[in-house]
């Protein structure tokens, strides 16, 4: 049998590796434009922050691993053609400019996502802006950052407030441009005011955030030396990251007559099928299902990515797996700020139709009297219908993300409002407090629920 | 309405509280033999510890918050006896040794519960003798601590970790006898057996201790100053401390004829109430449901007694609340070495008759990058028939209690090994690994389950 991988980050590097395990005799051949496989993305503001000094660290398993386990690796190798009816694909090997065809039996596309610049077209090709994906990007930010002061940042999602971390961690001063009224839309308003607040708050100064603006003009000839936004305020500044969205690779498999989903990402079922025989997708370029509402959506994680490719290799063997989808479950830092959130936002949620119902709760994590003690604030989402929990977010110096893991169980398990009142967590003053705010919010969602 | 509650420390406290703000007219009286209401117990090693220097810094809620409500507490006063054909009570003024009798429409007995000292009555009025329950235990031993340098723990659970924590860090000499082969016998053995090898690495030769061994013989007079074990193990010490087991205070409830559940502890149905109309127990004194097993067990721990209470409460003020049961979730430390489980014990489950199957996984919490990241062992146990999760175990230097807390939420909706698999957990390098030890583990069990 010949397994072919188109893209080898987190999806395709574990669907090879799971495919050569299970099937130790067939052929397992990556293709991928990038110069390495296996690598975490994720670490790459962790990296440009100078948590660890040597970028290498980001790479999970090496080219060299996988080829010792059979699997061939071809790097910088660009798949420009996936030919369905021959079961052939059209690699452009862009070392050589050499094209040739490789045949499959069994062919995953993983070729994940890249980030959007719409808007932007005209200043990518400056020599101080950049995006963050790969690990040249990472390596390149970090280059560029240690000689300089000024930053921008444009857009406010969660990769920039990483970068903002990383950059005031360093000293520098960052200006944050925003085009909607919030920051980290991932978020409801109201919890995410309160992560701005706390930005603006704990940034010693170096933060200026720039809502509902966006740039007019930007100065400068090879670099961009100054900005100008729409409101009219102008700057001076020495470098720009551009992180606005990302949007999935599917241009190869829409050419192959490969169906998309309403999200415009590539349609899979929950095997990792898509609508042409013996091809798989897989990781961020493939649409996902949200468990709580049942419907299509493009969530694209590493975490998710990995459980994709491991489920696409085990149905590509021979082996009957499903994923049934995802929570949107997701965790991020700021300067000892922890902010999670798992399920849907009340937002999301009533525009789905949901009758909502929610609660914000601010607790100590932890016995008061124990130095450790930090405060989370808790926003949990509950349908008035079905009673069933739809989402929570949490911020705070505390153990957020410990909460929303807790919640993120429960949503997988259906579970109701009443489900989570009493539910017997481990208390000890080090590590949680004796009525969890898991049980204050559950309390108080259950009682707006009977009136 | 008279509602008379017997006991203040957790429970009764929390019922006294709640049915005050649900029945502002009733009349609320808490009859305790203590010196204070409402405090934290657990918080007791730490104070011993020195982690805070102010003991009243475990009050929850002084008597004086509780009068201001409008509830009184009468403190050292013992209730000798219950007479429900009377509806009332008799009590001792332990100051006065004034008898008297109250009346009540409804009662809560939260007696709690009492360390066991079986088999060591000839040795409990030495002067360096000491059990730890009340806030004048912990200051005694605090006290005696501090001028002295070798000291002997008795019984091998929590308490005596905990306090060997706190004695270890004040430079002291430990040594801990347990009767048994295993210390923490709420664990299984081969996780208590890391705990253990984890102690001895780590406490600077300051720990001894002496397992399948129990004392043969106490030297000294009105202070112990020397022991001799079974196994012929003679040493000096200038403090013992008893940590051997609690039992729940029943007494007076047994003589008014209130029923005990087999554990030996108070039988009480899902709204707290006693087989005696009006009456209802909760806390430590009272039995509880296992949810995995459906069986009466008796696990006294204080996040446990604040629901009883508050359920005691709705109950008595006639809303109608169910509590369901625990999972015997908890949590504790030693020295950086988190460790905490939920629902069964593989020993527990086989003897219940369950045909277990069980993995342990080893594996970073975080991203292997980051600086933060450190190792968790985990024990998943499930059932070979059903498929259900039945409870784990996880120690580490790692978040080891956010795993627990996470599958506690799932065993408290029936979580199945499958529903882990693939469950949509926050990944970002500084909180958690991209596949998580919780698949890790799932994934182990499920390929057991299927051969």
């Amino acid at each position: 049998m010949k397994i072919v991988i188109i893209g080898g980050v987190a999806a395709g590097a574990k669907a090879a590796a799971k495919s050569k395990r299970m099937l130790p005799d067939s052929s397992v051949d990556i293709y991928t434009q990038d110069t390495h496989v296996s690598y975490s993305t994720c670490g790459l503001p962790y990296y440009i922050e100078g948590t660890f000094k040597d970028w290498q660290k980001l790479i999970v398993r090496p080219k060299s691993e996988f080829e010792k386990t059979g699997i061939n690796v071809h790097l910088e190798h660009r798949v420009t053609k996936i030919i369905p009816e021959n079961k052939m694909i059209e690699v452009l090997n862009l070392a050589t400019k050499n094209l040739s065809t490789v045949e499959y039996d069994k062919l995953v596309i993983a070729t994940g996502a890249v980030p959007v610049t719409r808007g932007f077209e005209e200043i990518l090709n400056k020599k101080n802006v950049y995006t963050l994906r790969t690990l040249e990007d990472g390596v390149a930010i970090r280059e560029k950052m240690i000689s300089i002061q000024n930053i921008t940042l444009i857009g406010g999602g969660y990769i920039n407030i990483e970068l903002m971390e990383a950059f005031v961690k360093n000293g520098k001063n960052v200006t944050l441009i925003e085009r909607s009224p919030f920051i980290m839309p991932i978020l409801d308003e109201d919890i995410s005011l309160l992560v701005q607040t706390y930005i603006m708050e704990h940034s010693n100064n170096q933060v200026k955030i720039l809502t509902e603006d966006s740039i007019s003009e930007f100065l400068g000839d090879d670099n961009i030396t100054g900005i100008i936004t729409k409101k009219g305020i102008g700057y001076d500044t020495e470098m720009v990251v551009i992180s606005i969205g990302v949007r999935p690779v599917i241009d190869i498999a829409r050419d192959a007559g490969i169906e998309l989903g309403i999200t415009g990402a590539i349609r899979v079922n929950s095997r990792m099928e898509t609508n042409i025989k013996d091809i798989y997708a897989c990781g961020d370029c493939a649409e996902k299902v949200h468990i709580i509402s049942n419907t299509p959506v493009w969530i694209p994680l590493g975490s998710t990515a990995n459980k994709e490719g491991r489920t696409a290799a085990m149905n590509l063997c021979g082996e009957h797996k499903d994923f049934e989808g995802v929570l949107g479950s997701s965790v991020t830092r700021y300067l000892g700020l922890n902010i999670s959130k798992c399920g849907l936002t009340e937002k999301e949620a009533r525009k789905l139709g949901y009758d909502t119902v929610s609660t914000v709760v601010t607790k100590k994590d932890k016995a008061g009297y124990m130095p450790e003690v930090e405060n989370i604030t808790l926003k949990l989402i509950a349908d008035m219908r079905s009673h069933r929990i739809l989402g929570a977010q949490a911020i705070g110096c505390g153990d957020a993300d410990k909460k929303i893991d807790s919640i993120s169980v429960g949503l997988a398990n259906n579970m109701e409002v009443k489900d989570l009142l009493d539910v017997d967590l481990t208390y000890a003053p080090p590590f949680s407090a004796s009525v969890d705010i898991l049980h204050s919010a559950a309390r108080i969602i259950q009682s707006k629920l009977k009136n």
